[in-house]
């Protein structure tokens, strides 16, 4: 499908790097919203273009694949998250603020869910090393906050934190799907209270 | 792509009833063990037809659709997993026998995560009714073993049992994630391990 052309929405010309870098802001802006409240599927990649009203062509210009696309959506998402308050601030209590915050969002919920899911797939190169990387950084925080919790003698320090680690984001990913699926069923944010109530303390 | 017509692949004609369960099994071996060897792709969908030497025609006679291949390779997995033995003898302890066993079968890991990014997107309605019925079984399921476990003084009588059921799948679910991006990182069955190690036994 084409559309007319639209002179505000063709690539950026030479000189224009400002205007490319506030259009490719813009279909971000628009991504996010369209996947919050929709989530992802083939139809609204393809009208998000139609949203903007820009052509195929220019939207590829800026996001040449939809694995790119779907990346940089999800990767911005993340840089506004780490705006919010209350971000790493204990181990566990953090993956719980954070899935309290998707709850808001399904769609992110579900775009997460199809990064993951491509990622463990061969033909994502890119995702793969997106999300492989995204974990490998996220169990060394935590790692980092869980050592503090144990050097202060809230955390058993015989534990390993990288395992903690690793147990909390998997329980907070595989929660999210089990919400998606049956809300009435499920409380991610209830069974991760249950997580941090039960990594013992040490002995008194 | 077509290949030449072959008698015996062909969907099966009245009275054929026997032939075409036969053929059915056939192409669900084949698939899992192409799944187990190359994980779900594309290109493996395409190239089970060819690998059996039938026509796409007559694979989908047998799988009208992508969505209903993929569920009913893993639902056949399922099945032949349930002679396993150990199957259901203890609740986390189970989730981590089978994390052990699907080590040995990356592609059928790659199949079920599939599934859970299907389930949780719009368009495939027959994933997610698979998906939703099976969270809700395998709650039921876990939850009763840590009921016998609180009753026998296992495990401590005031910790909700679909809970803790809901976070053992997802745990189990995450984990095998993080592993298949990263298998030197992240050992699953040490982290279920943990998991089973910190659900507290009742005060002495």
């Amino acid at each position: 499908m084409t559309h007319p052309a639209d002179d505000d929405a063709a690539p950026p010309r030479r000189g224009g790097y400002r205007k490319g870098a506030e259009r490719r802001t813009q279909i971000l802006d628009e991504m996010i919203r369209m996947v919050a409240e929709q989530g992802v599927d083939a139809s609204s990649l393809r009208s998000v273009a139609e949203a903007l009203g820009i052509t195929h062509a220019a939207l590829r210009h800026y996001f040449p694949s939809r694995d790119e696309l779907l990346l940089a959506v999800y990767r911005e998402h993340e840089v506004r998250e780490q705006g919010a308050p209350d971000r790493l601030k204990s181990a566990i209590g953090d993956m719980r603020d954070s899935a309290s915050r998707n709850r808001a969002v399904p769609g992110l919920v579900q775009l997460y869910t199809t990064l993951a899911a491509d990622a463990v797939q061969e033909g994502h190169p890119a995702t793969r090393d997106f999300m492989r990387e995204r974990f490998t950084r996220l169990r060394a925080d935590l790692a980092a906050l869980i050592e503090a919790d144990q050097a202060a003698g809230r955390i058993r320090a015989d534990l390993d934190p990288v395992d903690l680690a690793s147990l909390s984001i998997a329980a907070s990913d595989g929660l999210q799907v089990q919400w998606l699926l049956d809300p009435e069923a499920v409380d991610g944010e209830k069974v991760l209270r249950l997580l941090e109530q039960i990594v013992p303390a040490p002995p008194e």
